[in-house]
C-alpha cells in the first residue's frame, strides 16, 4: 500500500540521518582523543559516518553513493564537526568514553537495520544479507580505529558489539519474512540491537578472551 | 575438450577451498596472539580468508562476488573459526609462528594461481594479471596484520614472500600460454610459489633491508 | 577547439606522469625510514602512487583503471622505484622529512587537478567532486602511513596538507564554471595548493590542536 511504503521510506530516511549523526560525534570524539589537527577531525568524522553505508554500496556495485544522490549529508556531516569542534573548544569539553557510548549504540543499530534492508532489496542471500548490516554498522567505527593506528575497538575490547548488529540483523530478516508492515522489521531490529549492546555495557557482559599462553 | 575443462573446474574449486581454509586459520592464530575477544577473531579470520579475492573481484569488477554465488564459503569460513577457537581453548595450545608456515605457504600459491586465472579471463594484461594473482594471495594477510594495528609482516619481516608469489604468477602466465592442458599451469604455480617460499624460509634466504644510517 | 582539447589531454596526461612519480619517491622514502624490506617498499611505492587514483575510480565506478589502460605506468613505478632504492643504496642517501617536501606538495596539487577534473566528466556534484580531488591527493599518502602502522601525517602533523587540497580543487571548480582555456583550470589549482602548501611549511603555519584536557 502506498500509505505503508511512504511510512517505510520516511523511516529509513529519519533513521539514516540520525545514525550518520550519531556516527559523526564518535569520530569527533575518537579524533580529539587522539589529538589529531583540525583536518584529522573532519576526516575521521566523515570515515565514521560514511564508511559502513560506502564500503556496503561497493560490495553492493549500488550506485550513486547516498552522500553523491544527496549531497545534503555530506554538507550536514561537515556543519556538525564544526559546530562540534566550536563547542568542544569553548567549553573545554573532554568527550569521555561514557558520553560515545549512547550515539554508538543507537548508530549501530539504525544502519545495521539500514544496511539489512538494502541488501535483501539487493537480492543477497540471508547470511550475505545479515554480514553486510553488520559491516553497515561496524566499518565506520573499524575505519575511525584503524586509520588513528589503534586496534578497533569492535573486535578488541571484550564488549558485545558486533554480535549485537549481528543477532539484530536476524531480527530484521526474519521479522520482514513475516505478514507484517515493514516498519516494524526495521524498528525489531534497532531495538534488539541498541537494547542488547546498552544491556551488555550496563551489566559488564564480557566476551571470552583467546588467551595464548 | 570437456574432460579438461571438467578437470580445471573442479582444480579451482578445490584450490579455492583449500587456500580459504588455509587462510582462515592463520587468521585465527594471528588473532589469538594479538588477544582479540572473539568478534575480532572471527572478523580476523574473515578478513585473511575473503579479503584477498575480494579485492581482486572489487578491482575487476567481478559480481557477484564468490562468497555471495557461494554463501557456503562464509558457512565454513565461520564453523571452521568456531571449531579452531573450542580446539584452541581445550588444549592450551598456543599457535606459533612456526605452525603457521605451512598452511601459508599453501594458500599463497592457491590465491596466487587462482587470481592470475581470473585476471586473465577478464583480459588483463599480463603484469596487472600477475599483480592482481599477487593482491589475491597477499591481501589477505595484509589486511589481518593491519586490522591488529601491525606493519604487515609481507612489507616488513625480510623473508620472501610476496616476492614468491610474483615469480609464481609469471610461471602461471608463461605455463598458459603454451599449448598444455590448463591444470598444468595451476600446479606449476602453485608448486613454484609454495616450494619456493617453504625453501627460502628453510635455507633462511633474507630480503635485503634498506637502512637508513 | 580541436586545440584546446589536445592541449588539454597532454596537460594532464603530463600532469599525471609527473604526480605518480612525485608519490612514488615520497613512498619509497618513508617505506625506508620505515626499514621495510625491498618487497616493502615496492608495496608502499604503488599504495602511494596508485592508491588515491584507484579510490577515486572505485567510488566513481569508472574502468579500466587508469593503469590497466596503461600498464607502462606500472612498468614505470617499478622501474623508478628500483632505481631509486639502488641509488639510495650506493650513496648511503638518508632521506629526510625535508626531501620530501617538494615532491609531496606538487603530487598533492597535480593529483588534485586531475581528480576534480575526472570527477566533474562524471556529473558529479560540485562538493562530492572536489572531496573526489582531496581523495585522489591525499589517499595514497594516507595508505602509505596507516600500511606501516603510523597515524596518518596528513591528518596529525597540524600542518595544512588536505586543507589546501579542498581549497585547490574549489578554485579548480570555480575556474572551470568560467568561460577560459580548460588548461587554466588545471594549472590554477595546481599552484594554488602547491603554492599554499610550500607557503605553510615556509611560514610554520599550524592548524589548531584538538586538546582534550
Amino acid at each position: 500500500m502506498l500509505e505503508i511504503n511512504t511510512w517505510t521510506f520516511w523511516l529509513r530516511h529519519v533513521l539514516e540521518v540520525a545514525a550518520t549523526m550519531a556516527f559523526t560525534l564518535s569520530g569527533v570524539m575518537a579524533a580529539a582523543r587522539s589529538r589529531l589537527d583540525a583536518v584529522g577531525v573532519y576526516a575521521v568524522a566523515f570515515l565514521a559516518a560514511f564508511g559502513g553505508g560506502t564500503l556496503r554500496d561497493l560490495l553492493l556495485d549500488r550506485r550513486p553513493f547516498f552522500w553523491v544522490a544527496h549531497v545534503e549529508y555530506l554538507w550536514g556531516v561537515m556543519a556538525l564537526t564544526t559546530a562540534a569542534m566550536l563547542f568542544m573548544r569553548q567549553r573545554h569539553f573532554a568527550p569521555t568514553e561514557k558520553a560515545m557510548q549512547l550515539p554508538d549504540a543507537l548508530g549501530l543499530g539504525l544502519f545495521t537495520a539500514v544496511g539489512v534492508d538494502v541488501s535483501l532489496d539487493y537480492q543477497m542471500p540471508a547470511l550475505v544479507a545479515v554480514l553486510l548490516g553488520v559491516v553497515t554498522g561496524v566499518f565506520g567505527g573499524v575505519l575511525r580505529d584503524i586509520v588513528r593506528s589503534e586496534i578497533p575497538s569492535a573486535f578488541s575490547d571484550h564488549r558485545p558489539y558486533a554480535l549485537c548488529a549481528f543477532l539484530g540483523g536476524w531480527v530484521f530478516w526474519g521479522l520482514q519474512t513475516m505478514p507484517m508492515p515493514a516498519w516494524l522489521a526495521l524498528v525489531g531490529c534497532v531495538l534488539v540491537t541498541a537494547g542488547m549492546r546498552l544491556w551488555a555495557l550496563w551489566a559488564n557482559w564480557r566476551l571470552p578472551l583467546w588467551r595464548v599462553d
